[in-house]
């Protein structure tokens, strides 16, 4: 662990100022969980390698308790415990210090801090999109230059798992090894716990397939996986989460690697993380956990989450020489009426963003109706509704939810429009 | 320990910007120091009561360490270490948890957070007075509109203590038991250890000797200590601090108590506490500690500081239904040109602060070309230049550091002639 000096500290309390930032733009809200919780929430679904890093100690009334190593376990407690009835989906956002007992080497230390954002409620893709293009604008809003996403699906590799009846000790145990990139072992011990050649076969390929061709290599899993259908549904799922990025405008640096596993256990879906140059660990990741509210004894609520490395990223932003500004903020729904304009719905909430704006995207396929009844409970001030008609004339229909009244605006006179409402 | 929801989070951290906020206009640079150090360091100097409340444990390397129990300890470490010679005074400021095995009770929770404020480097009264005036500032910011000050001063006990022989064990284990407001227990250990009739008797006035009328008491404690040199002097020097406070415009309600001791060993001046109604324990404290920076291996370094205890405030700005606001920032230094006109220049910084501008007071004592040479080498924006012959003209120097020039001002002119620096 370390001191932050004055100089270190500034730059750290700006970067923790433009996750909070972020967090206002995106509709997050905030949430405080203690760094100490019980072990046994915190191993639950940790990992065997996150687990044996933990710091863990009695507290004076001899119960095991640990300094917590990452955030999603005890968001996850809280929304079981607290959150039952919130409207979904809903957004939390927590920021603080996490704890890991690892050698100390470039960019990781025992103490460390992140800003983590759920999405809760929401299985569609464009919930997976909102966690990608929030890490994107973070880091462009701090300033960073030079960053690649490396993304897969935990579906892909589990489907088939879960086809080929591998017990879920066993498969977890396969993709610490795929995390730690050994692929032999892992293999070894799919073939052991008595798979099919053709899975064995097939898991060969994948984990050799990655590169920077993101829908070329989409395709080349799918043809890969055929013979799987749960690992198809995966993979068509992580092609429309990464189509709707691209379509909304994003436009970042990505590898996608068909091998790709992450240490924590409760991942189901698209997973990712952040890799600058000159740094072997990556400064962010995240991705989709469909059943972890669940195992904590809350409602079903399929989420997706990131967790962003703030010190890492202040390395990064440094060795990049980062410069770094401020916005302001206000607070919007935008919703796609129909499911072929929620690229440009995105692609619409970015740019209000990029002007300074709060906004929330409808990412539960929601009816019109619905969705702008949701956002009049929420007291949202405005809804910028996307739909193919207006469109076609670059427009959108702006609706004031305090005046209950709307026009048809075009999309590129919308930020000022809401500013002024 | 407990969760913030979105709700609570958002107060509190609207607190956090608030003691950041303050930070900046008193010029308080932010550090951050690791959540767990080691046993020895945080035992060091904490006394028996916190000692024994610690979260102790061995981290997977064998040592002994614990979650901080306060931050005055870290800061004293990293300012042995890590700021000897950074030029005096300097102030410091950080944010973050702290952990006491406490029973939970209104107000007080296992995790519960505070602001600190060190100021490093003067022995002197206006450099107690800042601390406290900045407190004032703060829970004013905040929205408290009922809360007292308590205060006294350790140099009176400890003068007496000294004078008479007592090991600095048992002057510690009598402070504790004085802390605990246990004074026949306190009287009894110190006739056992030999202290005389006359002490004795002098103890048993001061500590039944408290009230709100605070220059009677003060002048009550000095006729009582009377034949105690040291212990004199310390009633001066709380006169002084307290005097410098309400002619600089501070206007609080004040208990002054004369056997009012406080947890923590390292005090060795003025100490104070600040209360509300409705709530038994204090929402924050402080004092000076002039031996504790030389006690880890640094420069001798005389210090006052206090700890502002965020989640008690929050809880009282909720009961007093404190509505908060922000303001904006700049950078000037205010430098009394004699020692006669320190309130006013004090007055006239807090005057500046209320207009959102950033203000250091020169607390050094050092004459007027030293302290413009140190507020060149720290950058600052301009000088307000404190002097009897422009104070009879209800003006003030104001010196733009950048173009090197300087125009008398009138006072309340001050304020905007910074802006339109």
């Amino acid at each position: 662990m370390r001191d932050f000096l004055p100089e270190e500290a500034r730059i750290m309390k700006h970067i923790e100022a433009k996750a909070r930032r972020i967090a206002e733009l995106y509709g997050f809200k905030e949430i405080i969980t203690p760094v100490v919780e019980p072990y046994e929430l915190l191993s639950a679904k940790a990992g065997e390698e996150v687990r044996s890093r933990m710091f863990l100690f009695k507290d004076l009334g001899g119960r095991d308790v640990a300094l917590r190593p990452e955030f999603t376990a005890s968001v996850a407690r809280l929304v079981a415990a607290s959150l039952r009835n919130e409207p979904r989906p809903f957004r939390l956002f927590c920021l603080g210090s996490i704890y890991r007992y690892d050698e100390p080497q470039k960019g990781r230390y025992r103490e460390f801090w992140q800003s983590n954002y759920e999405l809760m409620g929401s299985n569609r893709p464009e919930a997976d999109t909102e966690i990608l293009a929030l890490t994107d604008s973070f880091l462009r809003e701090v300033g960073l230059k030079d960053y690649a996403f490396k993304v897969g699906h935990v579906g892909v590799l589990r489907g088939i798992f879960t086809e080929e009846k591998l017990e879920e000790k066993v498969e977890n145990t396969v993709m610490q090894l795929m995390d730690k990139k050994q692929y032999d072992e892992a293999l070894k011990m799919v073939e052991e716990a008595g798979a099919s050649k053709d899975a064995v076969s097939v898991l060969r390929k994948l984990v050799e397939l990655k590169g920077s061709k993101v829908f070329d290599v989409i395709e080349k899993m799918k043809v890969h996986v055929g013979g799987f259908a749960k690992a198809v549904q995966s993979v068509d799922n992580l092609r429309e989460v990464l189509k709707l990025f691209y379509d909304s405008g994003c436009n970042v640096e990505m590898i996608v690697d068909a091998g790709f596993a992450r240490g924590l256990e409760y991942y189901t879906g698209m997973i990712f993380e952040i890799y600058v140059p000159n740094l072997d660990i990556a400064i962010g990741g995240g991705g989709r956990y469909d059943r972890l509210i669940e195992l904590f004894g809350g409602e079903p609520t399929p989420a997706v989450g990131v967790a962003h490395g703030l010190d890492r990223i202040m390395l990064a932003a440094q060795t990049q020489k980062a410069s770094l500004k401020a916005q302001e903020a206000k607070a919007v729904v935008v919703i796609p009426v129909q499911e072929d304009v929620r690229a440009e719905a995105l692609r619409i909430a970015q740019l209000l963003r990029s002007a300074g704006i709060r906004v929330e995207v409808e990412v539960m396929g929601r009816k019109l109706v619905k969705a702008l009844e949701d956002a009049d409970r929420r007291n949202m001030k405005g809804a910028v509704i996307v739909g193919e008609k207006e469109l076609k004339e670059s427009s959108i229909v702006l609706r004031n939810l305090e005046r209950r009244q709307q026009d048809i605006v075009k999309i590129d006179k919308t930020a000022e429009a809401i500013k002024g409402m």
